[in-house]
């Protein structure tokens, strides 16, 4: 197990879970590493969590403020939460104890673009970083740390903590050494300079995170999996979306608008942009890229395939069969991938200049195409905007995609008015459901409400989206985006009163 | 008159504006010059506008398609809009006749981040370019085009246009030559390079606009003013809202969070914007530069005080009396003033880079500081987005500021819930109104709303806002971002009804 620390100094520092938890205090800000379930630290979140529940039990008030690159696991978010330990979270969650904590009120939680973390950490107003808590596949000879699965803030959390804290991770693959990229060159303004990427294949970095060892107060060694969730299999929803955004492509290759090989794809995370990526191994497209946030099982199918020349993000989240397919082939694949730092990957720099085509994922769209990513009827946080803002006001087409329904029927995806807005009208280009895809580009808003609810809006609610629009166009105030303020969140008030927006 | 012409290939195509009007075809697409009543045309619009109204008394249609750089004049957005000649128009309007034409649901407006139109034009969707209208401050003897008081999207115009239609502004200052700066270098992906300015004061480009003569179709002579319009006096509540401004940023500086020379500015058009500006004649800070879209009144006063070292812009909107204060001293202004085209001046990348001090004006925020820019009761259109959301994402303070109240005391900035959202609270980080500033750097939902109703909102609405959010932190769905739906939006709807939000 030791092969892992193979410096004498380093490894004077190995201690358990627990002696390190001991060494974060309550009132701490800690940055954890962990993107979309890889990479985050599995043994001292969790021996933070006992502590603070021991402390709970004494009567004795013990919380953290907690930073992270984006979602992580059970053992980290979800023990914390429970634990009632966390005061404050950013910038990402998906953690259903975490969830809950903070949608009764009982935790403050500060949702950000992906990309602005480590700049404003930088920054200096979220305060000081007391403690980093970061997963590492290795530590090498000259203390340089081979990243986990995700790299995301950890360079940041690295370089600002006061202490730091190293898990490695004897489970995670070795063979990931060499893929990650971590480029060095950030800094705060005036003193910015041009990010020198301009390919997804690009490395500008280096493949190891450093840390001054001086501040490394322990190393704990575990051997415990990433949170590889299986996907669903993609339902019929899934494939007449993914269906309709491949039409959609060819149609735009065709025009000469888009070139045979597509631009670097980003996708969100999940069963539909999954049914995507898997679509895409069927499809003309030959020789792409994705630059995007994280690889999932899709991308893998499109790397098998051959369609996909590389892929660059900054984490995996992959199915159990995927971890396990890519762990036995780690040295195929690790050429055809880049991990980098989350502000590299959503960079909006870097997004506008390669073009992506940004798909992601949505609670709701109005009739116009503001988009509700996060706000369950407006209030209720689902799990936080992500990286989609990076992307969608960033990339070269901006799809949006969802069913029309959700559950069973009694919520539509498409609304008079959002009820809350995470992607203004301007940066939602294409909306796409299993009834159809409507192009807004280029279009009024009129014009948008009116392909909106034809093309997108699930036939059960299109007459009624059809009528309030035709009442508003009739009674607004203004007739840029017609609207009828009495009436615009009526379909989210019955929901909560009644439990479906039909009437 | 003529030696703004001197080559004779081009004086041959010398014609009066009506007859360059001629060649403008019903159902034509035109590019226009003019940001912020700087360098519009103004005579081939006037022509085009009479033209349209002999067709339509004589029972023909004849409509166009207007794209410009911003606002222009009464002689083009005004003439146009008042013949009923606009069919579709892109991406920012301030003119009254043509605001109250889409209002009335009889013109499409696509209101558009203005950083985007030069790269979505070249990508394809928005249609082909028929005929570009430009205004120039003269034209060299090797056929290279001396740009005006703005620039805007000139360039992409003259490069895509099917035919060029120039109008020479004998009212320019000739000493203009030599200020603007024409960067050449953009690309569509996955071409695009990283463009190489870091400071403010770069010049990347060249001096001069360049159009094929072949496409050159017409050149009318004009000696015409910009639409130079007084600025009103700031009044109290400007005067209290830059105070407060200026507190934060000798506040930051203090923290060591700013520099003492600050970062760039940039600041929108109008009274409290041209206060704060003023206010800064009077700071502690020292070469201080703007890198911005609009160069108004208070900019001057900055540079004339030795405050401001240079000023990046893309336009100027300058009162009549600054307007003659530059002309009769455009040497000594000219070397530090930059005039670029707007998809530089506003590019996600370069903000982000300089890292921007952001200020900008709004119509209402909520009490979670989502900002509405655009739309009054959420469905009239003031304006546009213009360039706000390129600055407000990707700035280092973002910073929206506004009276607390409208119209008298009867209309409340700040609401329950916005109306329309052009800024996700997540781009929102500083919110001021005369009452006081909120830094809201950081903080949860939760955290802001309190911020927000305690500094920001006007005592006539205090309590209202306090209860509505004391009602929402009891009854709500979630408890993200606390919210009434059958409430949110009654402010706006009682307005609609009685004139007032007051009950």
């Amino acid at each position: 197990m030791t092969s892992r620390i193979p410096c004498d100094h380093l490894r004077a520092k190995i201690m358990s879970a627990t002696d390190a938890a001991a060494l974060i205090g309550s009132g701490s800000t800690v940055g954890m590493s962990g993107f979309t379930g890889s990479g985050y630290p599995k043994a001292v979140p969790l021996a933070l969590a006992a502590r603070i529940e021991a402390e709970h039990d004494a009567g004795r008030p013990f919380r953290v403020r907690v930073w992270t690159g984006a979602s992580t696991g059970p053992e980290l978010d979800g023990a914390l939460a429970k634990a009632d330990g966390i005061e404050f979270r950013l910038p990402y969650n998906s953690d259903p104890i975490a969830r809950e904590k903070i949608n009764r009120g009982e935790m403050e939680y500060f949702d950000m673009h992906l990309s602005q973390v480590a700049p404003m950490a930088w920054q200096g107003f979220l305060g000081p970083l007391d403690v980093a808590v970061v997963e590492v596949s290795g530590i090498r000879p000259d203390g340089s740390l081979i990243p986990s699965s995700s790299v995301g803030n950890n360079k940041t959390w690295l370089d600002r903590a006061e202490k730091v804290i190293l898990e490695v991770n004897r489970w995670q693959n070795p063979a990931l050494e060499g893929m990650h990229d971590i480029y060095y060159g950030t800094r705060l303004p005036p003193h910015r300079v041009p990010i020198p990427l301009v390919r997804p294949d690009d490395r500008i970095g280096q493949p190891y995170l450093t840390c001054d060892p001086d501040r490394i107060v322990a190393i704990v060694e575990t051997d415990a999996p990433d949170r590889n969730l299986p996907f669903a299999p993609p339902d019929a929803a899934a494939f007449a979306i993914a269906g309709h955004l491949l039409d959609f492509f060819r149609h735009e290759v065709n025009k000469g608008r888009l070139p045979a090989s597509l631009l670097p794809i980003q996708s969100g995370v999940g069963n539909i942009a999954n049914a995507v990526l898997t679509g895409l191994v069927d499809s003309p497209f030959e020789d792409m890229t994705a630059y995007t946030e994280v690889i999932q099982d899709g991308m893998l199918d499109l790397l098998d395939a051959g369609k996909l020349r590389m892929a660059s993000a900054t984490a995996f989240s992959l199915s159990p069969d995927a971890a396990a397919r890519i762990n036995a082939d780690m040295g195929r694949y690790r050429d055809r991938m880049i991990l980098r730092p989350q502000e590299i990957s959503n960079h909006p720099e870097l997004i506008r200049r390669l073009g992506c085509l940004a798909m992601n994922g949505l609670i709701e769209a109005d009739i116009y195409g503001n988009v509700n990513s996060t706000h369950v009827m407006g209030s209720r946080i689902q799990n936080g905007i992500g990286g989609s803002g990076d992307f969608a006001r960033n990339a070269y087409v901006s799809i949006f995609m969802t069913p029309s329904t959700a559950k069973g029927g009694r919520i539509s995806a498409i609304v008079p008015q959002a009820s809350h807005v995470d992607h203004i009208a301007q940066d939602v280009q294409v909306l796409v459901t299993e009834q159809g895809l409507a192009d807004l580009r280029g279009l009024s808003p009129k014009q948008r409400a009116q392909l909106i609810i034809e093309r997108c809006a699930h036939p059960d609610y299109r007459a009624m989206l059809a009528d309030y629009y035709a009442r508003a166009r009739a009674g607004s105030y203004g007739q840029q985006s017609p609207s009828l303020p009495a009436e615009a969140l009526s379909w989210h008030q019955r929901f909560i009163e009644t439990g479906s927006m039909l009437p």
